[in-house]
């Protein structure tokens, strides 16, 4: 394999030269620029893949940004993210924020450090410096604000589907849980069910919680059932807290569907293993995970992009938690 | 900021020199790379990360592949694995090798363009060249074989101990269900279990399955009770076969576990929240891919490691699909 020296003899310049070629840094004549771009085409210098991302000043590597893997909704848009980046042969550095500004920041700097073309994000902060003056293209997934490059799906039409399925089912009486204040996604289901229960005029209570933890989500399940023992149905605010209801309504003897109905929010793989099997909101997480790949592919080539701003349907998946609408 | 011009400058020597001593290639006398060494630390000089990749031959990249990112056990280990880098500011570049040989060989070559210091894997073919002849070191992550560095856990005693437990509990006829033949901590935890009832004298049957998929694994379960319609102990190949098992047990009207008790193997989060709770061989998981971080960092840096070979104990988790032990 030709060596940079080897170029540099072959072109007649110092290695000095076709390193400053190479990194598009200092000036170096017109000429000269192409006697040692032809050396490098006929020698078939291939520099190693740090050095040619210091050559083209682009790499393949695209970090992604996720609050945290380990809730079951993160890893199937991580699969369809690094699907797409597989095919053109990007790769992915993961970090999970864990929804803290300051984790954020520090992985968006190594990213930079680490020379990734592209970096796709589920943050609470898209508005915030960290990401305007990053310099690079960003896409939100699972998040969107004004018209940034976003792909996300429509949690409030959730959350009014949610409501609407809940109330077209009987219930009277619905508590709806309220997600972390800080997500915006799960404050727009939120919001989408108190609009559903209000234009509906059901009566409904508001349990608010701060995370999608399994563990913290068997607390707020006994808390629900203690302080609105006469919910009869409950809009979770996603599946694995519907979960955590389901069993604790079934411990306490409840009869569900019957007695009280329960719909969760993502539909992730296990909802339909529960028994009673779980209704819930379908998000399509892995396409969306592939279409913010795609979408920072192309941003990143320059292509034509029809819509930088995509927003994917949700859509009510009945199963076993909720009551056959009477025909 | 200086640049390395402004370094070859005050060094007396030219930009190329500068470079070599970067690059640590190409000869360089002594005195002048002492020189050059003086000027970069008086002029503060910090070549980007990049640069410095090239300078130190180090980068803070390590590389983690894993057989799917969307099977619930892995996203514990993941996440083990980034929080421990995180702490030492090492950074992961990531793919999912759906446990293929291809795969495998296409995320390695690009971790290694990429500069990582680093491999952390999954894989079924830790013997493979393509290890063997990596160059940098290497932590086999719940795979393990001879003594390369390997963070894993006793799948074979888990396999026993999932047998005792029911054979204990008065199961008298016994389906295994066998993960992949080709997922070495499936074929241990399977060799396990049958050892264990092998030597109890128990009956068993072996039902063969050929991945861990939600979907295939309720095709799984059907075929089970369509085939051995009198098991009355199901030791299943993870938790996900096991849910999918207790979902068609229930749905044919089996009482779990008065009728059939069922075993998982993995404890992740959701198995406690199915409905009944799933009895399961622990393994810790997180934990691990806390260790498996350590052990490369450790390798990374060249420090003493007292073993790079480590093995953690499974425990038998006791909930609600297994019987109560006559006391």
């Amino acid at each position: 394999m030709a060596t940079i020296k080897e170029v540099a003899k072959a072109a007649g310049v110092s290695v000095a030269t076709v390193s400053r070629v190479m990194n598009q840094n200092g000036y170096v004549h017109e000429d000269t620029r192409r006697k040692v771009e032809d050396a490098i085409r006929e020698l078939n210098y291939t520099p190693n893949e740090v050095a040619r991302s210091l050559y083209k000043r682009k790499s393949k590597l695209i970090g992604l940004l996720l609050p945290d893997i380990t809730n079951p909704y993160f890893p199937q848009l991580a699969r369809g993210v690094e699907d797409r980046l597989q095919e053109q042969d990007f790769r992915l550095i993961f970090g999970n924020s864990d929804e803290s500004r300051q984790k954020e920041t520090d992985y968006l700097q190594t990213f930079l450090q680490n020379n990734v073309v592209g970096v796709i994000s589920s943050t609470n902060a898209p508005d915030h410096d960290m990401y305007t003056g990053l310099g690079i293209p960003v896409v939100f997934l699972d998040r969107t604000l004004n018209d940034n490059p976003a792909v996300y799906a429509d949690g409030r039409e959730g959350g009014r589907q949610a409501a609407t399925e809940l109330v077209k089912r009987g219930s009277t009486n619905i508590t709806i849980i309220q997600g972390p204040a800080d997500v915006r996604p799960a404050m727009d289901r939120f919001h989408g069910a108190v609009e559903a229960l209000e234009s509906s005029g059901t009566s409904y209570e508001v349990l608010k919680t701060t995370s999608f933890s399994f563990t913290e989500a068997e607390g707020w399940a006994k808390e629900l059932f203690r302080r609105y023992p006469d919910s009869d149905g409950i809009i979770a605010s996603n599946d694995i807290v519907a979960s955590a209801v389901l069993q604790e309504a079934v411990g306490l003897g409840r009869r569900v569907p019957q007695d009280v109905q329960i719909i969760g929010f993502d539909d992730i793989p296990l909802s339909r293993l529960l028994i009673p099997s779980l209704s819930t909101i379908h998000q399509p997480a892995y396409e969306m995970g592939r279409e913010a790949a795609d979408l920072i592919i192309r941003l990143i080539e320059g292509q034509y992009i029809e819509s930088r701003h995509i927003q994917y349907a949700v859509e009510f998946i009945e199963r076993q938690t909720t009551r056959k609408v009477e025909s």
